[in-house]
């Protein structure tokens, strides 16, 4: 547990977006960096995407460095000394706020599949309860990732002056089937492991083949085969010729995706995973007012930016424009930026050269 | 087992193209459609995919639809009332030819693991022993699809004088990392299911679940994104609303998905698919010679053709013009189409529209 992170505990029964969900008085984890102005007015909220904590870059408490260690800080495009920066750890995940690997206060059991169906929007709501305990009614902007960023349609659609700017990162107005059918299977290949025991697993023996493949679908989605080819080629794993069985990875891609698994399990909570996954496919803009021109029409922005990547096949250019066009015809200042990099959908943790000036423009 | 299926056994032993892999004996399996001329000039061989059978279209003996009955018949591209036509049941597969799930005339047992490294060179090879047993000393064409097409790449760098033409549809010079992690992966799954049992599954108890993941990756990658919006969306699953499990298909798309996982589990043998799918990582016409350009020298084609599709990412157009490019100096005829399919890798067996003009105009 980072030291640097908070907790706030909110008494009371937290009414899920689906119907009859409730959690009894859920807790929230959250960091922040930099000073909150005498106005209350230079907050910057960021969702993050499915797996992040609420450590978004270091801090004197705790200088290991964050998911976004180049983004947000002492002049860096998320800028420290100017912004009061905020990331909440999503509700649902595993690192600080409730999730299905939390304890259960009316059982003093872990929830595991007694957790309510989770949205986004209980993700939204949940973050909007942290930004108003910390004071603020109205943020400057908020920034989505991936997920994230359809965590902060829900927001701003619900809340339209919760926010004045939005920046959505490689996300969408809504999953499409691809992608559904992308993290479908994943969550498929954890249920399918005999020892997710229907989400009774031990807390030591996780389904973790079912998570090593899930995860190895993730990078294959999360990157693009562009970069493979320039990265990998044919080249061939160094471990493979000591290795008798012919199965084992022979090519480095096979290694790469080996060595990401292995990092990855272990790190999340499986049951969290599944829930968060889930949400991801369930947003879609288009249920606030019957269409997708109707969701827009709720907004209340006065400026937004689509940052999309071309080699994105999760969230692919098609759906930055499809949201640009829709911010487009709502707010006066909608920009649109579709960035070259071959890095496919992690691009925005990987490439910041190609990030950093664009939100810097943004937030000068 | 079809009845117009035809075998044929090679005594003595056959060498395989890994070093050391030695088969006793091997069976083909093939079919055949139309009459050998005099001049027995008029021979076509179809290399097929991973998963078909040799049963490319149906004939009097077996009228049951064969895997590309709309592409082979009288009057139809692939036209039998000209072309004596030859399709071959890979070896490696289950249909009838020798593979991992047949029995080892040396120990009475099946193969299982004990088979050899099958690589596409082995299956080119042994169907060149299938035309050269019926009595055909060069091809009119070789027509291979997907795998098949690195296979009919593989006959014709060993066996420049096998034919006078060459037709690629959706396939590609050798197999690119993003396709390698797609079927390195989908391997994992089957060898990850406890019921492998490193290959000593039971005939009544194969790994049917590791099957379902993989042939459901399989599905993502064969299709595209693009089919997949317009014929889905967000359309809901019929089913899902009786379902009390929130993970059950919720999506049409992952309706669809089980649906095809359900075919296709029990139709095909894991190990057979393993050494198949392992065989397509492993050719590379850049092994002829050190490079793809000394490799495309030693090719003798009067004709060429490379049929791709815009949709597909296991083949993408990328790979269709490098290939094309490679024919282009080697061959005086060399032509190159590129299809705008939604359908993706899969476009050549759903979008006869599109594919039957082309080989109809190539083989007129």
């Amino acid at each position: 547990m980072s030291p640097a992170r908070k907790i706030v505990t909110f008494d009371g029964p937290f009414r899920m977006h689906r119907a009859g969900g409730v959690l009894q008085s859920p807790t929230l984890a959250y960091e922040t960096w930099g000073e909150l102005n005498s106005a209350r007015d230079n907050a910057i909220l960021i969702f993050t995407g499915l797996s992040p904590s609420a450590h978004a870059t270091s801090c004197a408490e705790d200088p290991a460095p964050g998911w976004w260690e180049d983004m947000i800080g002492s002049g860096l495009p998320i800028d420290t000394d100017r912004f009061f920066v905020i990331c909440v750890n999503s509700l649902g995940s595993c690192f600080g706020s409730t999730g299905p690997a939390s304890f259960d206060p009316e059982t003093g059991k872990r929830y595991r599949l007694k957790f309510p169906v989770l949205t986004l929007e209980d993700v939204a709501e949940s973050a909007w309860l942290v930004v108003q305990y910390l004071g603020i009614d109205k943020l400057h902007t908020v920034v989505g990732c991936s997920m994230g960023g359809m965590t902060g349609l829900a927001l701003c659609v619900r809340h339209p002056e919760s926010t004045r700017s939005f920046v959505s990162i490689s996300s969408a107005t809504r999953a499409l089937p691809f992608s559904i059918a992308v993290r479908s299977l994943q969550r498929e290949m954890i249920r399918s492991d005999p020892k997710w025991k229907k989400g009774n697993y031990k807390s030591g023996n996780p389904p973790i083949t079912g998570q090593r493949l899930a995860r190895k679908l993730g990078m294959i989605t999360y990157r693009s085969a562009e970069e493979w080819v320039q990265r990998f080629g044919r080249e061939r794993s160094t471990t493979h010729a000591r290795i008798e069985d012919q199965f084992s990875a022979e090519f480095a891609v096979e290694s790469y995706l080996e060595n990401h698994a292995n990092k990855f399990t272990g790190a999340f909570d499986p049951n969290c995973y599944l829930y968060l996954s889930h949400a991801s496919d369930l947003f879609d803009l288009a249920e606030y007012g019957g269409s997708l021109d109707a969701g827009f029409r709720r907004l209340n922005l006065e400026r937004t930016l689509v940052i999309g990547v071309r080699t994105d096949i999760l969230f692919p250019l098609d759906q930055q424009r499809e949201l640009a066009a829709g911010f487009e015809k709502v707010c006066d200042d909608a920009q649109l930026v579709e960035l070259d990099c071959i890095r496919g959908h992690d691009s925005f943790l990987v490439e910041m050269d190609a990030f950093r000036p664009v939100l810097c423009d943004f937030l000068m």
